[in-house]
C-alpha cells in the first residue's frame, strides 16, 4: 500500500457520495484504433457526463463536504474543467461558486462555467496566476479555496476511476494525463494498492513539463512558461505534496509533442468516434511516440475530458470549411403506397 | 402491460446474458443543448462500446442462444450496425458469422464488419435486397437467419435500454429512432409496462417513411425506394408482426427532414461533443422541427449509434453555419427554432 496522502477506504466510500452520473463510466476495447497503435487499447471514457470531464468525481466530494459543514460558498482556480465541475456540484447543493480562470482558457469551457451559474473571474495570465487570485479571494472572503491536486478530495475523487479499472482488469499499463497530479496520484494510488503489476505511466506535454521534470529529478522543478495546446494540464508550479505522492505511485512520466497529441485526437475521432480535448489524447500520443514500448500489451488510456473549442478542434482534426449543405427536401408523406 | 411479442421477465433476464460492456450506458442531462432545443434534454448514449451502437444488446442474446444450442454459424442482413454487433458477439462464442449488406452502406461500417472477422457479402441493392439474400443463404446452408426487429431477441435486447431509462426516470418523453422497429418496440414495451406516463415518440426520416406510414394507417405500407442520409433506418418493407407491436407501444411516429438530421448532428457535435450517425440524431431533429411540442418538458433522446464515414461526417458538421431552422416548416403554425 503506497504511503501517499490518499486512503483506499475513503476512496471506496467516495463512491457512495459522488453522483452516479460520474461513476462507472464506459471502459471498452477499441479495436479500430489498434492497427495504428500496435497494441491492445481500452478506453476509459470520462466525457459522457454533464461536465464532459472526470473532474466531477472530485468536486462531488468537495461540495458534499462543504454542504455538510454548512458552508455557503467556495472558490477555485481552474484551467476550465474543474470550474465546470465545481459549478455543477455546487449548484446542486446551493453553494455560491466562484471560479478564477485564465482569459486564455478555451471559450467553450468558460462559457459552460458561466452557464452553470458560477461567478467567473478572469485573470490576464495563466493557470498559476489564477491560482494566486483564487487564493486571494478565499482569504478576503473567508471561504473555502479548492486547490486541485493539493486537496485530497480532488485526488480521491479521481481515484475512483482506479477502482473501476481494477474491477475490470487485468491490463498491462494505464496511461494517465499528468497536469497538477490529481488524476495521476489518485488512479496511481489505487492501482499500486490493488493491482501493483499494472504499469502506471503519466503523460504530459513537452511544452508543459514541470511535473514530469520534477518526478524525474525527485524535487520540484518549475518552469517560466508553458507552450502546448493541452490547456487542461498546462501548469508551471508543481505542488510539493502532490509530487511526493506521485513519486510513490508512478512508474514513469513521459513527455509528448503537441503534434502527437493532435495525431491522437485525430485517431480518436476517426477510428473511435470520440471528441476529446488535447489533454485526453496524451495517452494515445504516448503510444504513437513509442510504439515499441507498448507492442503486444493491453493498455488503458483514460479519456479524461472532451471540452473543446469547436473551431480549434476542426483545425486539429483537419476538417476543412465546406460549401453549404445542399437542400434535402422530402415531403413527409412522400413515397408511400399501401401494399396490396 | 402491452400484449406485444416481448416479455418483461425475459427482458430483465437478458441483462444477465448481455456482456456488461453494452449495459448501463451513460444517461445524463445535456444542458449545453438546451438553449437551442427549448426543453430539458437527456442523452442516453449507446455509442461508447466496442461496436459503437446499441445493437450489441440484441446480438448478445442471439449469439448466446446459438452457442447454448451448439450452433456453429449464423447469417444476417444488416444496414451496418447489426452486422458489426453480430460479428462481435459471434466471434466471442466461436460462431461463423456471415453478414449481407448493401454495397452502398457506409464503408466504415463494412470495414468494421470485416475487421471483426465476419464474412461480408455485398448486394448491389438496398437493405431489403440484403434481407432477401441473407434469407437465401440461411436456407442454402441451413443456418440461423437473424432478422432484425422480427427476431424477438433483437427487440428484447434493445428493450434493456428501457429498463435503464425507467430506473433513472421520470422523464416526459423518449425519442426513439425508428427503422425496422426493434428499438422502438423494445424500449416502448418497457416504458408502457413500467412507466406508462412517458410519451413514446418514434422518429423516422421523411425519406424512409415506411414504418411511420404503416403505424399511422395501422397496416403495412411499403415504399419503392428510400432517400435519406440516415442509412441505419432506411427500410422499405415493414414487418407485419413488428408493426403490430409498435401499434401497441408507440404514442406517436413522426417524420423529419434530412436537413434537420444534419442540424441535429451538428448540435450534438458542437454542444455535446458527440459524434453520432444520422439515425442517432433523429430525436434532436424531431425537437428542432417541433419545438413547441417539447417546450418545458424533459425529453430523453437515445443516441443509438456513432458509426459514420469520416468524410461524410466532415461534410455534415463542416465549418459552415447551422442551416436556418426556421425554414424547416411543417405547417403554418410552426414557430421554428426556439430563441436561446
Amino acid at each position: 500500500m503506497p504511503k501517499t496522502r490518499l486512503d483506499l477506504a475513503r476512496i471506496r466510500a467516495a463512491r457512495q457520495v459522488i453522483d452516479p452520473v460520474f461513476l462507472d463510466t464506459p471502459l471498452y476495447r477499441c479495436e479500430a484504433l489498434e492497427p495504428d497503435l500496435g497494441c491492445a487499447v481500452s478506453v476509459k471514457l470520462e466525457t459522457a457526463n454533464p461536465v464532459r470531464s472526470f473532474k466531477g468525481r472530485g468536486t462531488e466530494l468537495v461540495a458534499s463536504g462543504l454542504a455538510e459543514n454548512g458552508s455557503r460558498a467556495v472558490v477555485c482556480a481552474s484551467a476550465g474543467n474543474l470550474g465546470q465541475a465545481l459549478a455543477w456540484s455546487g449548484r446542486g447543493r446551493g453553494l455560491y461558486v466562484t471560479v478564477v480562470a485564465s482569459r486564455f482558457a478555451p471559450a467553450a469551457k468558460l462559457d459552460r462555467i458561466r452557464a452553470l451559474g458560477a461567478e467567473l473571474e478572469l485573470v490576464d495570465g495563466d493557470f498559476d496566476m489564477a491560482r494566486e487570485r483564487a487564493a486571494a479571494i478565499a482569504e478576503r472572503d473567508g471561504v473555502r479555496l479548492v486547490e486541485d491536486s493539493l486537496d485530497v478530495e480532488t485526488c480521491e475523487g479521481a481515484a475512483t476511476i482506479g477502482l473501476e479499472l481494477v474491477d475490470a482488469g487485468p491490463f498491462d499499463a494505464v496511461l494517465i494525463a499528468l497536469g497538477g497530479g490529481a488524476m495521476a496520484t489518485g488512479v496511481g494510488h489505487v492501482l499500486k494498492a490493488r493491482a501493483p503489476g499494472v504499469e502506471v505511466i503519466c503523460v504530459q506535454p513537452g511544452g508543459a513539463p514541470a511535473m514530469t521534470l520534477s518526478w524525474r529529478r525527485r524535487q520540484v522543478v518549475t518552469t517560466d512558461s508553458t507552450d502546448t495546446i493541452a490547456d487542461g494540464v498546462a501548469g508551471r508550479r508543481p505542488i510539493p505534496a502532490v509530487l511526493d505522492d506521485l513519486l510513490l505511485v508512478a512508474d514513469d512520466a513521459v513527455l509528448v509533442r503537441d503534434a502527437s497529441i493532435i495525431a491522437g485526437m485525430r485517431l480518436l475521432f476517426d477510428h473511435a468516434g470520440l471528441v476529446v480535448e488535447p489533454s485526453a489524447a496524451l495517452g494515445v500520443a504516448a503510444i504513437l511516440e513509442d510504439p515499441d514500448r507498448f507492442a503486444g500489451r493491453h493498455v488503458v488510456t483514460i479519456v479524461c475530458g472532451g471540452n473543446v473549442d469547436v473551431d480549434a478542434y476542426h483545425r486539429w482534426i483537419g476538417a476543412t470549411p465546406l460549401p453549404p449543405i445542399r437542400e434535402v427536401d422530402h415531403g413527409p408523406e412522400s413515397h408511400g403506397r399501401v401494399s396490396p
